[in-house]
């Protein structure tokens, strides 16, 4: 394989993320720019015409770009590019993005989920690399994931597999509430937004996850319980997918994973407790080795699946 | 596509049912067939040799018979027919079953874990037909499951995917256990035995799911509420499947679908209950429509299989 240089893009609702990166996972130029793709006022036509904008100028610049490659906050179905329906935008439904911004920039586009780039990209070069199947994970503001099945992209029939934040890991009259409107999810346990929320309930004091970490390290108790809490219910969802998939390795990204100290131990001792005995053991769970750097590695890697 | 006679075999663990199929889903020649398949007795040279001999006979019989296809208690990787290990022959690991078979028979032999069989018939010859991806859950003395994803049976990086039955669908103090060794499984309240064993507890009484399901239907509250509990924690295992594959059709087949007019009701609110919004209404549950036949008609299917 010649060392083909891809432009990857990760978009999100206020700000894309861009770069170059060659077919090894090297990174250069890596930009942040503004731009506001979120509301009921973007149409498809001002999708395409942002999009197609900002990488021309980076193609001018970069005329040895062979692809373009990018994670988009919605639906889609299997790899075809074609955008099925996105939470941020909401009139949207069916764009074929891909093909349009291939139309409009004369070079293949594949577009994935945001966070199936992720996971593409653990799997490609983070701690997923020489795995079939993986199982991805994102802490952030919320619970996130992407699913690897026979080294492709799963994306499910409609688009929306692996909405893992969304799995229940509390049945309890008491269950937290979650942002789906349902009780009980993972999310209400182990996102950004949970431990705020659950730290100010108990404190009154608004924090962050970062300073909350900070405290449990100091030996603060309701700080530390929060993290091993987040743990035990992030153990319990983990569990369900590997009865359900059989996939044997799981990896963690996301703003949360500086906690994963306490994290690790508390995943692994509740994902020993919620799995069959013949699947005790063999599942790997490890922290992302690529930061924040997944969804751009694997936006890249997907202009190289063979679809 | 000629109409080719296939020898179908659903393997247990002390009978071995057996039938032709054509590939429009015929079945003739039915028979059931005692053999003792299972414990640490029954070498890897017991069990090729059981096999093809009977097969052997059933080919003389019946010249016409063109593949073998067979369902069989264990885990199997992908669709190699190499028996990886099954929880009936302990003893037995990583046999090359299928290719063993064709040898001995001069025929194609495809073999594929039981319930993932059964997944197979409703896909091709039942209630999932015309479907490319399906969730199939079996309700027997246990709680099985076999899935069939892009039109392929889907059995996980190690052959043990869809341990559907051991879902957990409850986490409080007071879950019940379950065969497994762990707690608050699926099973655990939605099988045969869950059943039988909560009736036994409550009433002091031994009885089957048909008489537990005959008083239900005669007004009586509590062999109501079992099923009906029964049909919640198969809606939540059912919400959790459906939110990591995005799969839409599940069919449900084995000795319990007697009690459909209690467990659909059931299983659908719960169901809704548990799935995300955009998910929400877009999920067929399904009874089989192929009876007993389900495993039988998976196992001809096999054979048809482009692997």
């Amino acid at each position: 394989m010649s060392n083909e240089v891809t432009l990857a893009a990760d978009i999100g609702g206020t700000h894309i993320r861009a770069a170059m990166v060659d077919s090894l996972g090297n990174i250069s130029h890596e930009q942040r720019i503004e731009a506001h793709l979120s509301g009921n006022n973007c149409s498809e036509a001002d999708l395409i015409h942002t999009l197609s904008t900002l990488f021309q100028g980076m193609l001018e610049q970069h005329p040895e770009i062979q692809a373009i490659g990018m994670g988009f906050p919605g639906f889609f179905i299997g790899n075809t590019g074609i955008l099925a329906a996105s939470p941020n935008l909401p009139q949207l439904h069916d764009v074929p993005l891909a093909s349009q911004l291939s139309q409009h920039l004369s070079l293949p586009v594949m577009v994935q989920n945001d966070a199936l780039c992720a996971a593409m990209g653990e799997y490609r070069f983070g701690a997923g690399k020489g795995q079939s199947n993986l199982l991805h994970i994102t802490l952030g503001t919320g619970v996130g994931g992407g699913l690897i099945l026979n080294n492709m992209p799963y994306t499910g029939e409609g688009g929306m597999a692996m909405e893992f934040g969304h799995l229940r890991t509390s049945y309890s009259d008491n269950s937290r509430l979650c942002g789906c409107g349902g009780y009980g999810c993972v999310e209400a346990y182990a996102s950004a937004t949970a431990l705020i929320s659950q730290y100010f309930e108990h404190t009154g004091t608004s924090s962050t996850p970062r300073d909350i970490y900070a405290l449990a390290c100091q030996g603060d108790i309701f700080p530390k319980q929060l993290f091993e809490q987040a743990g035990k219910h992030l153990g319990r969802a983990i569990a369900e997918a590997v009865k359900l998939l059989d996939v044997r390795t799981i990896t963690i990204s996301g703003g949360l994973i500086g906690a994963w100290p306490i994290l690790e131990p508390a995943i692994k001792a509740s994902l020993d407790t919620n799995l069959i005995p013949p699947l005790k053991g063999k599942v790997n769970v490890l922290a992302s080795s690529l930061q924040d750097h997944a969804g751009l590695l694997g936006a890249a890697a997907l202009t190289s699946l063979e679809v």
